[in-house]
């Protein structure tokens, strides 16, 4: 695809695969605009107010149609936005076409190569000459990663003069990561420390994302605040759990048809995600086997039902789901030992949880694309294939469509409360150099505001029973430490 | 689409979507035999001996992988097939290609119009001058009621000289079937009892296809024999229960991208499709309800934890779905009255449960395609809007890809054994004109080709054991009326 | 226990455990019928024409406070009724002690020897001088199997003046049985023939009785007319399955207090009563292994997400649950093998599926009784011990109380019904010397009776809809063959 | 019951039902040995040392088969022990018997009064002239309470000469407690203050023990450190949680033998406890119904499908359960209201969750008991009655066994991981007047230690795995704020 940007009629940049389908995103993102009254709710609650006014805000995060509600929910609130995806797989072009042409300026397309990644990256973050923007909405953290690499890089070079050599650079990645770097050093030598004094802060995302920050935070070299979203209640315990329970076997089933039902899936990692992949792989029908590393995670699979075991003693299963956030989970050696067609796929946010490159250089393998994102792949001693789902990437977002709206509802509004809390302090010095999660209050009105799209009612309680319980009428409820 | 019938290099007729997808059709294909291996099975043990050469197999059954698995079964057991779609939205597009290219004559495409639908059907008839097939591999008996009305119109032509009148017709579908006997007639006024005198009957798969087939033997009026394969308990209790199970979920996802955890979905019809439903939606995280005409079924679902009301009490869920096999379930009276973006699909065979008719014809009433089988209907009155998949017909193939191989496995075995038996049979007398289901030894080995890719081991009876209960050792196990 | 009857001030028979428990069987009778609203509309329904006035009922069915309730509306129809338990542990005392203070003539309690048990079996069938009863209430059978084994000695006496041989009877039980129609019969050598003459019929309840029954009546030796009630749709597929699903849990918490969830379970058999167990054990958070000798249970069970493999492969597992209706399943052989506190139960209705004998016989094999029905016994090879519940009989009327009122209130309602046909056709011949099942109308007459207590709403058909189905509006709703 | 000390021939006090049941309660505490490796594995890696030595130990914890166990590693690890139960039903009086004869001083029965159980608690305090325990092992904090009662009390004397007035009391339970402490007061003023003196600590068990010692803290009045093993996440994730899953039932079947399938049931509280009571009663076939006060746990119940209601809504219910640690959740405002024999019970830890007061001084209210622990109560106005359960206390224990001894060997390892700690500390400091948590790599300990009993096997991080997700190769995993 030539790296070439187009423009609205109205002057916005964007590059997505097919303009023309942004009338039948936009009926698409109508019907989840229903879905996620979290967001609905935030723009008629601060939109006339236009709290982001002026605010200029970034995001690195799978263009879905979910997060065009959310893109347009940072709009009604009065920001500008720029947008890229943070997979290669995952965008959904109509969701980019309807939001390239209405909203924001949008580069992404679904089938990305890894240059054509962060070429995207790079012009989400690119607001011109007067610097980068002011708030990150990330997942992942590679916006936030682009920009740390390259404000190392400009020092670097002020102090001696070196340029990053992409050829030391430990994967292939990083390699494309550098060069964007070198090249941009070439022509601005200021341009990353200039969006690093601009910034006011991120929001991310995602568990691997936050495990990042709290690295950088705990190394000294987090660059601007940072607000865990991830650790909001009403992400990690719904996002991670329910979204998966929803979006892994709604993968499993458009990638390969396979029936659920009768066979045996080993889920890799019993944190939120394994728990919710390993509950909708049993309500299919599956046995499920989980392996573990951490014992009390393991004892909470064998309490529901759940045998614990290591890789190498189930090898024989028919489906293998990664979703730890640690690297080298399935390597091409556990792969060939496989049952011919065993199913393999990652759910985690990297694709390095499965051996992809042990696969592709193996000798004498064989790969057949079935159809986009499904491939089988054929050891030549056995002749036994195995099929392997979007590259090792996200299978429910190269596979399928994500996590459905409601559950993203919750996400987007801690985003969206993120976003605002960080743009209304940006002179106050509240948030300094760290990582910070919200506030269990807002953490519990994301949820309130999600209760009456299902029907619920609250009990209310009354002032006699919140002084039993030491805790205000309106809460907050819970102690921090409250695992839920 | 022109109606224009195409030739292979070989001389077979076909017309589909597009033969290039043959390649793409073979290898899902491929996937699909290591998750059928009943169908293979049949090849292995009865393939050498040709049990079906000189049988012409006319196939009216969804043009999916699965049934090209089947189809590829009969002609490996030397059969030659003619096949079409039994639904207007249920032909996945590169199965039809591939076995267009390299196995049987294919009439079928996703999306046909009814006219384009019986046009196939009519094809997939057409054996030329000789007279019609040996064998019928029905569902939903659409070929069957295309030769049982082309017989009733050619004995009154003979009689009375009297055309059938298609406007007489009792709706568009049945006027249809009347132009195309009338127009035949024209043409050739024996065709269908050349038709009915060289076949040696019919197999057939569906609910509604068998309960046509016996009003046609309670009334007399059935013109040769039958063989019920869906009260086969491998079909039943498996096709219908397990395969809704995993193909519900997957049309809605596919669709609409909904979430259903936290929705409220009520389930039309408690029989084993009914169950499936009822299971998947529960398993993915929804509240169920269940309408039933039946106590029994009725109690089965309150023993379950699900409530039992009628569609009047809860016509305020988010989701709804058809599984009775009867018609006028969901009328437009009730659709007027559901919230905003209410979901409304039917999974039983016709489409007649939901009152497409009245929607379509309600005043005012707009109509907005979101995607191909995922409409939104709007109501003047309110503005609110449902969606309906599929039209209203079969949302698991008209939406996803119907139910998966292992399963269809089941289903389809019976289907080789019975046409087996039909054709070795069919000088012998040994069936008449009647309705008649497997005998359960059959049934057994259909189940016991099936345990072995499960990892499954069965327990065998001592002989002293056997004579206890009074069994044989090598089954059948069961008195006919044990329900499973 | 001394074998002596007692009587009440109005002359009744009875021997129990503690008549001074009636009262408290009395609280529990009362609570009870709420649960059964199927008996209490046969009362209301059925008492004010007291359609079994004159009929003499004996009946052989636990004696328990869902069977009180059984036996008074039995009484409020008008009949007479003598009881005695199926099984050595399965009475509630309490409920024995309202019964015979009230209502009828009792010979049950808890604990009994097998002599004891068939004394019982014998007093309930001695109406005195005037024969035997009308009607029989059976379950499992054995009252029946004794009429039948009297008539069959006598015969042989008055053939050839040979008196059974106790010693020559193939188990210790048959011996008991063989003895007392011996001594029967040197005092009365017409005794059971009379009673066969009386005899109008027997309604029998469970899979093992019905066994017999069509074993007998393949025979030729049916002696009376033989009413199928564990066929009913209502009884078989929710007694068997729903019934123990509650009781399964019920008896292993009582006998043992074990943690089920973590823990490996092996279901030896999947029909109903395996189904329910398994679904039990699966709900609590037990992985459920089951044995099959039937290719299409093993089907089902896989489908569940239930490995399906043979005791040899799973004898290292933590409890073991015999449901076949067959017997040899866990042989000595396999107990010494299990890990130390395996525990070993049946439920299915006798209790040679586990080989007691084998096990009582082990040399040097040590018995602890923890408490009354829950027993370690350690193998002196491996000092290992295993707990086997109710000395493998029954699990759930042992060690618990047996299935919830709800759902004996199905079955029992067909037994009621069973008994007013055959008492009301008595003169007619309409019912010969076979084995019958209820008809379909009544069958979901029993469910619709249990509809309205939990709340339940039926959808009615409209005429055309039924029409359109081939059936009454009214109902019945299926075909015979149908399989819920 | 008098309240007089009897005296094992050791000397050791003791108070139970019946002594001569000790021989079975220590059969039963040897098969519970064998379901709790966690303690089994703490004698065996702790005894030797015996690092208790010279520790007194008060526990006050329901006196139980498991809590026998509990009590007999802390004397295996060298300590003298006194123990009352926390609950005036939960004692089971077999496993009192074993311990009062063989290990520890015992004050325990199962249906203590008001006044039994704060004589039994004070006895348990009561080591004689030398002051009170060392250690307490404390289960709703009662222990504790006494102790800063006592204390209050004495300090008030000293100041004021004021004795506490029971009559001033607010609820009949705190004037008993007065009571004791006035007459304590007239013995000996310095008594709990030379208990105080002399404490090291004490490690708290439950919700609402451990909320009373964060009032406490944040009051400044604790005066002695508390070790808070609630929020070990293998105490409250697993306890709470699987405990009551296993154990609602149990309580439901044994006190009312009624058939959960089909039923209603309204789960007050969406906690851990809750969520593991809605679990058990959707697993056993009931529809739940959850009442929450806060949003995000109402958000959750809605994800599993459950609905979330007010009680107000749904007082139609059958059965009714309370487990918020809250007060006045089920009124007799509600009670009257409910359908005839309705079931109410509590599973939180104290009793005021359902209005029993106002139940028991309803004008003409009738209470039959039906058996212990199950009483049902009339109103005379509809003559309509509803079922409590053990008087409105902790139904599993007061109906049942309490938890099974797998998951309570979870928690109590984290009891007997506290008190080594507390002791080992005693001199240095480390802990002062507040409340702790124990660190994470002893809360992945117990875990560790519970996974070989049920066939476990962890996977092991590689070094490179560690560092790439920044945690040690041997734990802990997770950073503090994880949820599981």
């Amino acid at each position: 695809m030539a790296l070439t940007v187009s423009r609205t009629e109205t002057g916005r940049e964007f590059k997505v695969k097919d303009i023309s389908q942004a009338d039948f995103g936009r009926l698409e993102i109508e019907l989840a605009e229903v879905e996620m009254p979290g967001l609905m709710v935030c723009r008629a609650e601060f939109g006339p107010a236009q709290p982001l006014k002026n605010a200029r805000i970034t995001g690195s995060l799978h263009m879905t149609i979910q997060t065009a509600v959310l893109i347009e929910t940072l709009t009604a609130l009065g920001a500008d936005v720029r947008w890229c995806s943070c997979n290669i797989f995952s965008t959904q072009d109509h969701a980019a076409a309807a939001i390239a042409r209405d909203s924001a300026a949008v580069f992404a397309w679904k089938g990305e190569t890894l240059e054509e990644y962060w070429w995207c990256t790079e012009k989400a973050l690119d607001w011109g000459p007067g610097g980068g923007p002011d708030l990150i909405v990330d997942d992942g953290g590679d916006a936030t990663l682009l920009i740390h690499e390259g404000v190392k890089a400009e020092e670097e070079y002020d102090r001696s003069g070196m340029l990053p050599n992409p050829n030391e650079a430990e994967n292939a990645e990083f390699r494309i990561v550098l060069s964007i770097i070198k090249e941009g050093l070439l022509v601005d030598p200021k341009r990353y420390r200039r969006m690093r004094d601009r910034l006011v802060g991120v929001s991310e995302e995602t568990t691997t994302g936050v495990k990042r920050l709290y690295q950088m935070q705990a190394n000294g070299t987090l660059l601007f605040p940072a607000i865990n979203v991830n650790d909001s209640v009403t992400k990690s315990k719904f996002d991670n759990l329910y979204g998966c329970w929803h979006s892994l076997p709604d993968g499993l089933m458009r990638a390969t048809d396979v029936m659920i039902a009768g066979k045996t899936a080993v889920v890799c990692g019993y944190g939120d995600v394994g728990k919710g992949c390993a509950a909708a792989l049993k309500a299919a029908g599956a046995r499920v086997i989980v392996t573990e590393i951490d014992p009390i995670c393991a004892l909470q699979a064998l309490m529901e039902g759940i045998p614990v075991l290591t890789l190498e003693d189930v090898v024989e299963a028919d489906i293998f789901v990664t979703t730890t956030g640690n690297k080298d989970i399935i390597m091409v050696s556990h792969m060939k030992q496989m049952k011919n067609n065993a199913i393999v796929c990652n759910i985690g946010h990297f694709d390095n949880e499965i051996d992809m490159l042990g696969l592709e250089t193996y000798p004498g393998i064989k790969r057949t694309t079935i159809k986009p994102q499904t491939d089988r792949w054929v050891f030549p001693e056995t002749n036994r294939g195995i099929i392997v789902l979007a590259e090792g990437r996200l299978m429910n977002l190269g596979c399928a469509t994500g996590h459905p709206s409601f559950v993203m509802s919750c996400s987007f509004t801690n985003q969206v409360i993120a976003q605002l809390e960080l743009w209304k302090e940006r002179g106050t010095g509240k948030y300094g150099k760290k990582v910070y999660v919200l506030p269990k209050h807002l953490d519990e009105k994301v949820a309130a505001l999600h209760l009456g799209k299902l029907g619920a009612k609250l009990t209310k309680l009354t002032p006699d029973q919140a002084a039993y319980i030491s805790v205000p009428v309106e809460g907050p409820y819970k102690p921090p430490h409250y695992r839920y």
